[in-house]
């Protein structure tokens, strides 16, 4: 199965703004993704720092995440507020 | 829900060894641990590095993992073959 870290900067004092265009993409995703077994919005000790924890069934799975309205929409929105573009650790189960 | 990625660096040449201690710890973990939702041992494009994808109920189980035989045993037997200590990435879910 694959998983994705992607870790994500955001403009100082945006994170109120991104954590909320953030939380409906989670949500879209976990209502709409049958394929999607994890994506979690995920904060550690870095400022101005989050991380997306994804898992997904199988190649096609992401596939349908990234060609999803919901991602276009909400990834659009997010990188308003986004310092940069993400950092994407791409992985596959051993 | 507390989210760890733990990257671990292994001893060039010694994968297959690691990963069979690794995939040891996974199953004692999944066979063990309720508190534990998400225990994967995952692998990227660099070489000679694992990555661990693990998430948990509450700090509680988080504390458990840590205090179990299983981790301690098995944890000891991946150091063998790891090439330093993990680079540990604690995360909690927003």
């Amino acid at each position: 199965m694959p998983v994705v870290v992607a870790t994500i900067k955001v403009k100082s004092g945006q994170g109120a703004e991104f954590e909320a265009a953030a939380k409906e993409l989670e949500a879209a995703v976990n209502a709409n993704e049958e394929g999607c077994s994890l994506y979690r919005l995920c904060k550690g000790d870095e400022a101005d720092t989050y991380v997306f924890v994804e898992q997904y069934r199988d190649a096609a799975a992401v596939e349908a995440h990234r060609a999803s309205d919901h991602f276009k929409t909400l990834g659009r929105k997010m990188g308003a507020f986004m310092d940069g573009p993400p950092s994407i650790l791409r992985l596959q189960e051993v």
